[in-house]
């Protein structure tokens, strides 16, 4: 297990976003700015700002832009606390996710919903279907339905589209995966070391040839199990195949064809007998290509990442690297809020632990 | 199985909300009209109309009351599908589910999404936690937020606070559950027939005690379901024991205290010797309260009411009354887009079959 904490290794990132408003402008401004400064330097009245900001009717195109370029350079921020508390209509946070039918992110939507609820917040939710255009699409589209916030799943590798709805104060988290060319707050797990873990525990139980299976390759997460497993291999001196390393997509075709390669020792590689797979959705498709009666009389080890429902009570019951994914969403609607309630300091990267739950498929002996 | 059509045992409705606005005006109108009849009515360009439909600013009160008068007079509705193509922000539609963790909609979910997408629009979700007001506040905001049309899994039992929504041209569908006092498009599986097929399966493997454990009474699956398990029952000649009949919330801790209490013949009814379950997730707890080691000697049939995943790969394998939760989305969304296209007959009712799965949980005789 990892430490549950800041990641000191996260890179250096470009200028936050969050703080660009403050130091655009010609003006520097003692404290965060209020309507009152915007009215003031714009030279209009509270009711007209408060309209400008919340995008309603009865203000005039050459008043909004006076009021506009006021914002732009006091760095007034329309999400506050108090805007959030005041406004008439009900607060709303957006959760941009990849798959609507993944179950791994049921508990982390309802954690972020629960939040939300318990800050008097409904949720937004909508997916990207792991479409980087999708996403941008729909995020935009959340923001012009004037969310105060958006948890971020992201497919996108280039956030920069964000970045002028993050200046004018719609607080960003990104969970599970990082955001890419923006700097943002993150929640996510130890993907690398979770793996590691895993695939350290088949070696333990004498497993030499282990095949990775996985999801696509330049999705965040993926890249960091791979990277877990090829360490693990490496620190106890095994060599791979690349017959043995397939990512790619999650559909029960593609796992199972690549496994059952695997399986009968194709592409030159001597045959698996122990299999470390990526996520919940190659699990569920190894558990069925494993339970297969021809494939009975010699068992093959499972050590999958990502716990799944009903796991403990198959035959035999599934090893995994579980990651808690209401925790990851819980921890990332928090951090929204603390932005929301004005937090102003630098992105934060939270990176959560994952736990082995051995159960009997990792603990399986070679048969080969 | 149920045929596969409009149900014509539904009650009479209310008149329908959808063909509202053409009648209320004083001056019938020839065909749909047009914003320009709004333009001309109203003696404005149709900028101006069209500024007022989207909610845009520069419109000055007087003119916005002069054109809304001729909306309503007129019967205009905004969601045409000239308005979805012509309009400059992203199509979109909302859906309200009544659960974010359970996996039934998730295909659900996904499908009026792929639905929504071939149209161009986005979709947008939100749960109301199985919780009426939060039903009402989270349909309403994505109102608010101008979603073209509303896919509904009611909390709720009474939806008039929606009728205006529909009568100013949000098109909306509801799935799963029937709406409460208004009339709107609907498609739900037959959920009596499933249910009496799956207890009348039991009877015919010999069971003569089969305890009911379902979602709680007021919800019209759970109703539809348990009077099902009665009719089965009736139609074989077997007495029901009130100590066999347990809907409530569907949480573990309760399902497994009333299962217990059924198996060990408490409150007056002798043991039962099979379960029919109301719900994939009355059915996953009574999976575990089965496979406990103290439970083996003696085998307790089940038949569960939805499909999960991995039901076939237990043992015994499960056997399901399995509804289509993607054909349910599919047709939903189907209906609203045909809405959105036009059509203004009166609100449709869907009945889709279920079917029976079976796989071995289903077929164990009675041991008692």
């Amino acid at each position: 297990m990892a430490a549950d904490a800041s990641d000191p290794a996260r890179p250096p990132l470009p200028a936050s976003p969050h703080a660009a408003g403050a130091h655009r402008g010609g003006r520097r401004h003692a404290g965060r700015p209020t309507m009152k400064d915007v009215a003031a330097q714009a030279g209009v009245g509270l009711k007209t700002v408060s309209r400008v900001v919340n995008g309603e009717a009865g203000v005039s195109q050459d008043t909004e832009q006076r009021v506009q370029e006021a914002i732009t350079s006091l760095g007034f921020r329309r999400n506050d606390s108090a805007r959030v508390l005041r406004k008439g209509t009900t607060a709303s946070i957006g959760l941009v996710l990849e798959d609507l039918a993944d179950p791994f992110y049921s508990p982390l939507s309802r954690a972020v919903e629960e939040v939300a609820r318990a800050h008097g917040a409904l949720l937004i939710n909508g997916s990207s279907a792991e479409d980087p255009e999708r996403e941008q699409e729909l995020a935009l589209a959340l923001c012009a339905r004037r969310v105060d916030g958006l948890v971020i799943v992201p497919a996108s590798d280039d956030h920069r589209y964000l970045a002028p709805e993050i200046a004018a104060g719609v607080a960003t988290v990104f969970v599970d995966r990082p955001p890419g060319r923006i700097a943002a707050d993150l929640v996510l797990s130890d993907n690398f070391e979770g793996a590691r873990e895993g695939v350290a525990h088949l070696v333990a139980h004498g497993h030499r040839r282990i095949g990775y299976i996985g999801d696509r390759p330049g999705i965040h997460t993926a890249e960091e199990r791979l990277r877990g497993y090829r360490a693990a291999m490496a620190e106890a001196g095994l060599p791979v195949a690349e017959s043995w390393v397939a990512p790619g997509r999650t559909d029960a075709d593609r796992v199972r064809s690549d496994a059952v390669r695997m399986l009968e020792g194709g592409r030159g590689g001597e045959p698996v007998t122990a299999f470390f797979s990526g996520n919940n959705r190659v699990t569920v498709t190894l558990v069925r290509v494993l339970a297969a009666p021809e494939r009975r009389e010699r068992p093959v080890a499972l050590v999958g990442f990502d716990d799944f429902e009903l796991a403990d009570l198959l035959s035999p019951p599934v090893t995994v690297v579980a990651q808690d994914p209401a925790d990851l969403g819980r921890s990332a609607a928090e951090l929204l809020f603390r932005r929301l309630d004005g937090a102003d300091d630098e992105p934060r990267t939270v990176s959560r632990p994952t736990t082995l739950i051995v159960r009997g498929s990792g603990e399986i002996p070679p048969s080969g």
